[in-house]
């Protein structure tokens, strides 16, 4: 059976990866495969938008280095958040430098990523030692890592070659990486012939997903839910300004009606495709 | 006349870039071309180290993200630093995520980075748009970005044609674009025929330095000043450990003694290089 068409609630049974799993079961729980990207520069606007959406989504993701009010309370406030409404943390942190570097910019710093972020994300650009460097310091704390397999910008680089790379990169140290930042499935890429690849299964996050617009002038793209869930087999949709508009005007119910709205769409098309709809 | 055989001090006349002007001007008034990263977690180690090399480099590289107790202070005494010893600023920040996020990273959150550093990096990875996104913040500072084209760690990426589209992108950018993270020389690479890129002078500024070492067991492998200078032609020799060894127990002679012997030996290839020696 390819994982396209297993249930979340079956990979989760499954799954090694303890992330993963975790994330598997917190979609299948509370029936959101909905990711909400929360990018301001203000501590009262990140924790309301989050406040808002925390029921619609199976995780929040953050760009925690562009918060200007910054401390350590943030970080208490969002834990606890992640609770009373049950999501996971994603910190695209994007890591893209050397084994020795990339351990002390998630372990250390103003921000300690680590010690709160269930999943982060890297890109496989500067080779193996990435993944070593940032394993050395997530793997006993039951963190995953994402891989930055394709990017949804116009002449991205990540295609080809790159992205072939990139699946052999997470293949060989499945122990840590448990997915894709990618925009469609990528079971057996890269992968020589009979070499057993049927059993994996890395989660696929999809970011540019909007329903009412094509791209936002800084070189972002948007797709559909549906193409995204359905056509491309990704698993986790990424919605940003799509749910919370303006954030120095938050409309509050708006943005509750947006992020279930994305919820449901992405539910929908999820249903679709194991064919139960 | 080819860019590698140009002394430091006809190219800083002709640069039309303010950064890579800047950063000739210091390489050739101070006759060095070292730019010593100062990879540490505690704010005080941090300008303990600078204060005992900005004598012997033209630019300081730092990772701002790993200091633990980084405040408003330690950039303020930095910047006093950068006069004091007349050195420039360079935050190895990686870039590398859609226009509208670096630019957010890059102006704003806890660091600030376009405040104060006057050079940073990204990674071509996402598409031009990471370029025309940081340059709506820096471009108007002043700033300069240079671009990964290439890594020094085993099993990267940025090789081949992932290199000559850094390259075309960088031509296509160059009012902010000033040059390169990379191996060596990049003139004239990924360029059609009689495409006039004879008059381009990128910077090309190295990573992976070091006298008395091949390996860190992370990833990272190293060559000599001589190599990279002389042998691949590029322009700033950058060394980490190798100057100030174990930041938790500085030996004051020992950094400012490697410090000045890095110096000489990325001084001594430059003339070399330049057919004075």
């Amino acid at each position: 059976m390819v994982t396209k068409t297993k249930t979340y609630a079956q990979r989760a049974k499954d799954h090694p990866n303890t992330a993963a799993k975790q994330l598997l079961e917190t979609i299948d729980r509370k029936k959101s495969n909905l990711c909400v990207s929360v990018d301001v520069t203000r501590k009262a606007n990140f924790l309301a938008i989050i406040d808002l959406v925390g029921p619609f989504v199976c995780l929040v993701k953050t760009h925690i280095d562009i918060i200007e009010d910054f401390d350590h309370d943030l970080i208490e406030q969002l834990q606890v958040l992640s609770k009373k409404h049950d999501f996971l943390i994603f910190e695209d942190r994007k890591f893209a430098d050397i084994g020795n570097t990339v351990s002390l910019q998630y372990s250390s710093g103003v921000h300690k990523i680590a010690s709160w972020s269930h999943i982060t994300n890297a890109h496989p650009v500067p080779g193996p030692s990435i993944i070593t460097g940032l394993a050395s310091v997530g793997k006993s704390l039951g963190r995953g890592l994402l891989l930055l397999a394709e990017m949804s910008t116009k002449g991205s680089l990540a295609v080809g070659s790159y992205t072939e790379d990139a699946v052999k990169m997470a293949r060989a140290h499945k122990d840590f990486v448990m997915g894709f930042i990618a925009q469609q499935r990528m079971d057996g890429v890269g992968a020589e012939g009979g070499s057993g690849t049927e059993e994996e299964d890395f989660l696929i996050l999809t970011p540019g997903v909007g329903l009412d617009v094509k791209g936002d002038g800084m070189g972002q793209q948007y797709r559909t839910p549906r193409e995204v869930i359905v056509e491309s087999g990704c698993d986790v949709i990424i919605v940003g300004r799509g749910v919370y508009g303006n954030p120095n005007a938050l409309d509050v119910d708006g943005v509750r009606r947006q992020a279930e709205r994305y919820m449901k769409e992405g539910w929908k098309a999820y249903l679709e495709r194991i064919g139960e709809q």
